[in-house]
Parts: C-alpha cells; structure tokens; sequence
C-alpha cells in the first residue's frame, strides 16, 4: 500500500484556497502511484479557527467543501481532517474529527478523543471528547488512525484518563497513521520525536505522522512529518518550515524502501530562524499585504526584526523609518544607515526633537513644575510610533514591532510607543537569543553591523542612558525569565537556585506589573513553550505572589 | 439548621485579604447563630485565577489559606470553594473543589463535574473533572453541595453528556447548595431564576444558592445570591453589586419564614450602570489606584465614561482633558465644561492643533504630496492619546478608555489614540445603550448635558465630520452588531431578517477587519453574553466568511 503524507500551508476559513490545495494534491498523489493520500488535522479549515467555529456557516463551509474535495477521491483514498457535527442532542456540538474517503464516499470519521486545552490550546472550548475507537480499514489491512493528541498520553503524568491506541491497539491493527496540527517550539522537535517513536514501539507497529506546516498569526506549523518503524525506529522526516509531499509503501507492517536514520536537529537558533521567516511570510501573505515598515533605532532588536524582514518579504517591500532624538548617538544613525545598505531596504529619517518639544511645550503648564520623568521619555518614544502608524496609514504598510522576549517581560517598553505594531517578530524571543541570532544571519558576512551587536543596549530616551542602569545583565535577566515563565518557578525556588534574592524579587515583580501592558501588545510569532499572548494568560487585576 | 450564605468580593491571588475576609464572616455568621457558613466556589483564591493556576504555590497559598480558615470553624461548619491538587497520577493537576469544615477538620471534598470552557470560561484549561458524587452528612441531613456549572445540564440542548445532580438524588439528600461564581450579563440573571428553580423543582428540593460580587479586571460578578423552595419558587434574593450575608433556617425541606416573592428584575439598563461602576471601582481598589483621567471631547461616550467614573471613584478623583482640535466645534468645549462643572471633577484644557500640525510638518517630506487621508486624521487621535498618557505617566492617573461597543465592534477608533487605556469602561456597550444609559444617569436631574445626547454624533477629526458619513445609523447598526457578534449570525442569516444586503456585508466586512485592533484594545469590563476580549477569541489572519 502506498501512502502519501501531504505537508501543506492552509489558511484559516479560506476553504477556496484549501479545497483547491487539497485537490490538487489528491491528484499528484494519484499520478504519483498511491493508493492513499493523508491530510493534516483540520486541513478543510486550516488551525486554529478559534471561535469561527462557534458560527454555524463554517461548520457548513467544512462540509461542503469535504463533499467537494471527496468527488476527487476515485482511484485514491484519502485522509483528512475537519471539524464536524456532533448529532447528539447532549455534549458539544462539534468533534474534531478526520474523515476517510475512498471511491468517492466518506467511508469512516474518526473522532478526536484528548482535546489539548492548554497553553494556547482552546480545544475543549469547542469540542465533544471522541469515545468510540474503531480502525479504518483500506486493502484488507486496518488503519489506526488517531489525531494528534491522541497519541500524546504515554508519557510518565498522563494528561488524561484514557489512550485511544489502547483501545484501538484491540483490534489489530497493521499500522497507525496520526493527522497533526502540532504547534512549533524551538523545544519541540525532540519531544515530538520521542512520543511518536515510544507509541510505534509501544505498539509495535509502522507509524506515519503527517503535521501542518505554515503560520497563522502567531502560531507558527513546522511540518517535518515523520515515519517511524515498528521499532520506533526514525525512518524519514520531510521537510521543515516548507510544504512536502512523499510517498511511503507500506507492506506486512514494513515501511520499504527505509532504514533507521539519526535525526539531525537544525539548532535552536536556525528553528527560530526558520519559523520567524515564515510567520512574517504568511502574515502577510495570508493578509493580502506586501510591505512593512519598521523604526531602525541602530540597536540589535530592530536590525534583527529589518534583516527577517528583507529575507521574507523582499528588502523592496520593506521600509525603515530612522527617528533620531535629541538623544541618539551619531552612531546608531550610522548603524542604521550601515545595515539599510547592506539589505537594500527603502528609509527614511524623521528626527522626533521638534514633535517632542513640542508636547513638552503644550504640556508644560498642565506638568506645572514638576521635574521630567519617565512622562517625558514616553512622550519620545510615542512620537515615534505615531510617526511609524502615519506611514503605516498613509503608505499601506504593515508595522512591524521590534520588542524582544526579555523587554516585553519586564515592561521595558511604552505602551502605544515601541511597543505599536501589527505583529511582534521577536516578542518571544529572549534578548541573548537575539544576539544569538544576529550571528546566524551574519555567518555568511556582515550583514548586520558588527557595532549594533556589540555596543551595549540603550533605549537612549535620555543622555546616556543604558538598558543596564533599570535592568540586570541580559545573560543573568533571561535565565531568570526562563524560570518563571517558561518554567513557572517561584520565586522561592529560584532563589534557592543560587540567585540573589533582592534581584529575583525585583525581576518577578517588573514581570507582573507588565501584565496591563503585555495584554495590548500586537500578536507575538511563538517560537518557545511559552510565549506571551494566547498561551499565557494571566490575571491584570490580581494580587500577585513575588 | 441555620444555614448563612456569605456573598463577598474576593480578589485574586490576594490570600491574605480573602482569608480575613472568610474568617471574618465565620465568626459573624457564628455570632448569628448559624450552623453553616457558605461560601463561593474559588472564593479562597478569586475567579478567575487564570494561569495563576499553573503556579504551583498558588495552589499551596490555596491549600494553607484553607488550613487556617479551618481553625476558626469551630461549634460552626463551612463550606468554601479553592482549587486543589488531583492526588492520582492521570488527569489535570488541580480539581475545582469545594472544602466542607466541620470540628475544624475538612470533613468533605466536593469535586466539580462541569468544566464551563466557552466564552470567557476556561476551566478545562486547569481543572480535571469530578466523577465521584457523595452528599455532605452534617447534623443528620444530606446536603447535596453542587459547584456552579454542575446545575447548569438541565436545558434542551445539554453541554455535557453527564448531570451531577442526577447521581447525587440517589443518595436522597435533604437540600441543595451551590456555589457560583457566575460572571454577570445583563441577560444572565433571568437565565439563572429559571435554571435554579427548575432544578429545586427537578429534584424536589431547597436550593441555596451564594454567587460572588465583585470585579476581577473585565469580570464583573454581580451577587444576588438565591434561595428557592422545593418547588422551585424564588423565596429570597440578595443584593445586587454589594456584599451580603443572610442567614436561612432550614428544617424538614422547608426554608423557614420565607414565601415565595416574585423576582423583580432590575432593568437592563440599571444593571449595566451597577456593573460598570462596580467594575471601575474595583479595578481602582484592586490595583491600588485613586485617581483616573479620560479625555472629554464634549460627546456622549466620554460624558458617560466620566459621569460613571465620578460616580464610581468620586469627582475629586477624576482629571477630564479636553483637547480640542481644529475641527472641534465651540459647542464640543461648553459641553464638556458643562459636564465637567454638573460632576466637580477636575480638568485640563489641551488644545492638540499645535503638535497635529508639527506631525504634518515633519512628515511633510516623507508623505510626498500625497492627499490627506485617515493618516492625518489618526494623528490628530494619536496626539490625544500621547497628551492622556503623559498626563497619566506624570501623575499616576489610570486612562479610562472611552470606545463603544459600536465602534469598537466596526473599528471606527484609532489604534493607540482613542482606543489607548488600561481599562474600557463602556466598549460592552451598544451606541443606543450608551443614550440610554445617560438618560438612566439624568433621571432625577440633569448631569449629563443635554446637548451632549442629542447632537450628532462625531469624531471631529475633519470638518463637519459626521459618524453617520461612515455608518450606518446607530439603532439600525446595533441591531445588525447584536445579531453577528452576540447571536452568531451569518451575514445570510441577518439578510433573511429583511436587512439590506449590500449593508449587511459591509458592516460584517467592518467588524471582521477590526480584529487587529481589537486584539490590542484594553481589556473590556464585561456587560453583555458576549463581549469583546477574551471571551470571543477570533484569528486575525483568516479569511473571513462575509
């Protein structure tokens, strides 16, 4: 039996583009000999639909865009996933469920029974847990399809109560095939491979995972569908961070034709790469835009955020906006200036001095006598998102944000100032991995400036100032933000770490009061187990535990 | 047996408060003569608690809190709803429980069964659900002790495929309780009286009911605690939007001295007003602030949005800045000042003509001689914000935003400029609501200015600039809002109502556009079954069904 696994990019809700796309790959894989073509977990609609599936007409779109694509199924079955009723009068309306389509019929549904809630998982917002288990036959051999999830529960602290391959595993089975849309994490490939190797051993059988690939906001699909051998055994895995289609036989529970190879992981930074790329890509593409623009400081956050720009866009398509303050050194002008060249973006320098004086001025009587304080710093740094949305608004650009994990982590940033944009290209990722970063993209030459890597940051609101005079060193920040928010250790725990306690405490309380902040930030492309945004929510008003 | 139900205003994560509080009202209730003191489901910790949850020693300052809560139940039992640790290995880590105390020991744990994920509920996020169903044995009765949700599966169309009540009967208890913290609409309170009194009939019990008050961020819990007879009819109801305490002797399945009353519902309107003045101020308290500013333009949301919050944080406590623009016109100013004099709240007169125009001036070069467009116009909105938020950054005011649901909903506001605020006081509420909530607020005397209300309405952001230019008028608009955003109608649907077409698809089109914006608007204080935030949770990047 030949089976092809279809990596592809959908789009949410645009059932035209996915239907088509589907098709078309129904086709090629007949062409190309197969006898069974498998789509990733909810490909008909594209994942996370949220609360789109709350509206009747889409769930309609669903399945008359699945009646579509199953006209096409003749001389090949197919495998795909879609949210679909539930026809009984008690529990959710909606399961997550696959179909399997053969001679032009949906011949079988399968329905999802562990449904992730959990960081930015909603799914048991929307749908009924499966409870029925039943293999799918095709060819005289029996399929144990699952979704995702579902194979997800080996592991020493279950998740759930229940196994669906325990269940299925009781009838047989020659090989398990799992339909995924498995968000990326720069930690998650290794996870990933270890679950699904331990389930082919567990059940001794062949195993073909085939996941989404593609960003849809900030959630970012890396592909890189797998094969496994009964042993558990790695046999293939298809490309990262781009669409693939590949054509396994599978014959008495073998997968021909492979032998166990080592997976070799591309580094964390080269995955963040990756992913920032296309999340950049598919927003805009996926919302019909072209061009962005940027504020280009001259320091390493917003060099980064315009060199992903320029690769994923085109640097044509990309516009950095230079807006010096009375307090900006000649060189961060000349850092910028140096790193416009080197991509061949379009600028434009706009000093904000006189917008600034000018608030200074209309609000001095209002300010009465008080001494300038972090008011005044504000004020420059929301001159220069206004001027970032006036370009935005009057060119049709999409700004870009230019915050990094560590900033937006400590509230190291002006709200409706630097914090503006539509989409945050580097909120999840920590300042260190930025430098980390800036060296990747220059492994081949300069690209970004030398200086804009090594000077020490400075927001430069005010003369001389340093990221270092209101925060610790970034390499001893990071480790303690990756405590308490990728590992949600107390403060209490990781002072008993080795850290100084007087700084754990300052650092956790500049996180909490940030969360007012952090909750009108634009969406942050994920690449961590735990970005900010949808995965993390936490309360604004609470007291909160130091 | 003397049963108290306690009503109190929890704050998250605020341990040491809560505590105190509960312990308090032990003794009192003691005092009383109460056999049993009931408190709220969560009460020990706040609701919503969010990913404050996934901290582990969230969950032991829970667990302690209890312990010493405990001590002070002695000659009285308590029951009290916290979140607790799932002792076996599979599942969630945490249940929603409910502790009963008796003799100073916990005596009983109640394990809710029906994890409300929908909406801005995401229980299933954090808690395994209970399967295990046990009455309360206290003083020879059986308490059937239920937590919110639980009663909840009784309507035609159930959310879930089990009924906790439905296992407890057959235990043959002597009274219902249940515990809620059940966020306020100013729908849900007729929804609630029927769902109770059905399942007091149902079972053929008496139901005690005790709900949280309070506001936690955009959550607003409104009281008005139940007790029914095992008939089903409403005997007593608590306070709306304040804490209560009454004690109800019950004896041989009656509740003593009690007959039925028939609920007199407030309007919706007086509802929304109490929600919302609760919601300021209990964000102010809760944060620890005093003072707000907003910017009064002289039309009718920014009166309201100041009227409630003189109301809500009294007038000495609220800075109104006017900033006219050059297309204001003379009446916008006197009806501010008119409204700011009615109120005694302090004010700022800003006028933003003078940076407007330096933000033309020094774009000049870069906008080339393109024509003006909304880039001029959100400059002007986007001084206003700047001059808020420095105003609110020198002197620690908190920025209420002043957007409408309307608005808010068909993205007529500027990004960073009138949607800027740590708070929306009345995004919830409909354009037509918002008239009717002035005359609510006028009714015994003029406060806000007539001409406020009666004036077309218009951002001034060009001349003789009018909201109708851009919209449809706001009782046909709202009409058109309700049925896409609370009932979930498809553009078809709301046509077959007898709609225009071609409006229709605008308008949804509109809605459907603003999601970028409203991803990043303040969180929203909640008045409606569906409010924007996070209670209604739609991709960005998707195509959207029209």
């Amino acid at each position: 039996m030949k089976i092809a696994l279809a990596q592809l990019n959908y789009h949410i809700g645009n059932f035209e583009a996915n239907t088509n796309k589907i098709i078309d790959h129904i086709k090629l894989a007949k062409n190309r000999g197969a006898d069974l073509v498998v789509f990733a977990e909810l490909a008909v609609c594209g994942y996370p639909a949220r609360d789109f599936l709350e509206f009747d007409e889409f769930i309609e779109l669903c399945q008359s865009s699945a009646l579509e694509i199953a006209e096409h199924c003749i001389d090949i079955a197919c495998i795909m996933g879609l949210p679909i009723k539930n026809a009984k009068v008690a529990g959710k309306d909606l399961y997550n469920a696959a179909y399997f389509i053969e001679d032009g019929e949906i011949k079988a549904t399968v329905k999802k029974a562990l449904l992730p809630t959990y960081d930015v998982f909603d799914e048991y917002r929307y749908f009924e847990p499966g409870i029925q288990f039943d293999c799918i036959d095709f060819k005289g051999k029996k399929i144990a399809l699952t979704i995702c999830e579902d194979l997800w529960n080996i592991n020493d602290n279950p998740l759930y109560v229940s196994n669906p391959m325990d269940q299925l595993t009781l009838q047989q089975p020659d090989l398990m095939i799992n339909i995924a849309a498995s968000p990326f994490s720069y930690s998650h490939d290794d996870e990933r491979m270890v679950v699904l190797s331990d389930n082919a051993k567990k059940y001794n059988l062949p195993l073909l995972y085939v996941n989404q690939v593609g960003a849809q906001t900030e959630i970012v699909f890396d592909g890189g569908s797998l094969t496994f051998d009964r042993a558990g055994n790695l046999l293939n895995e298809m490309k990262y961070f781009e669409e693939d289609m590949r054509i396994y036989e599978v014959m008495d529970g073998d997968i021909l034709g492979h032998t166990p190879i080592d997976h070799k992981p591309l580094s964390d930074i080269e995955q963040i790469y990756g992913a920032l790329i296309l999340g950049i890509k598919d927003y805009f593409e996926k919302s019909g835009f072209t061009k962005a623009v940027l504020g280009l400081s001259g320091g390493i956050d917003s060099a980064i955020v315009c060199a992903l720009a320029c690769r994923a866009l085109g640097a044509e398509n990309v516009m950095a906006v230079l807006m010096p303050s009375k307090y900006s050194s000649d060189h961060s002008i000349q850092d910028a200036l140096d790193l416009v060249k080197n991509f061949g973006c379009m600028h434009e320098i706009i000093p904000i001095k006189e917008a600034a004086d000018t608030f200074d001025r209309v609000l001095e009587q209002a300010f009465k006598d008080l001494p300038p304080n972090l008011a005044e710093e504000n004020i420059q740094a929301r001159c220069r998102g206004l001027i970032l949305m006036a370009m935005s608004n009057k060119f049709g650009y999409i700004l870009l944000n230019t915050s990094n994990k560590s900033e937006c982590a400590v509230g190291y940033g002006t709200l409706y100032g630097d914090m503006c944009g539509a989409i945050g290209v580097i909120g999840d990722v920590y300042k260190t991995q930025v430098f980390e970063l800036a060296r990747f993209i220059n492994k081949d030459g300069v690209m970004i400036p030398e200086n804009s890597i090594i000077k020490p940051p400075s927001a430069e609101l005010r003369p001389d100032q340093k990221d270092s005079d209101s925060l610790p060193e970034y390499d001893v920040l990071d480790k303690i933000l990756f405590q308490y928010i990728e590992l949600k250790q107390s403060s209490k725990a990781i002072i008993a770490q080795g850290f100084d306690e007087a700084l754990i405490k300052r650092v956790v309380k500049m996180v909490n009061n940030a969360e007012f902040k952090r909750y009108q930030t634009p969406p942050i492309l994920r690449v961590s187990s735990k970005a900010f945004g949808m995965g993390r929510r936490m309360p604004i008003v609470g007291k909160y535990l130091s």
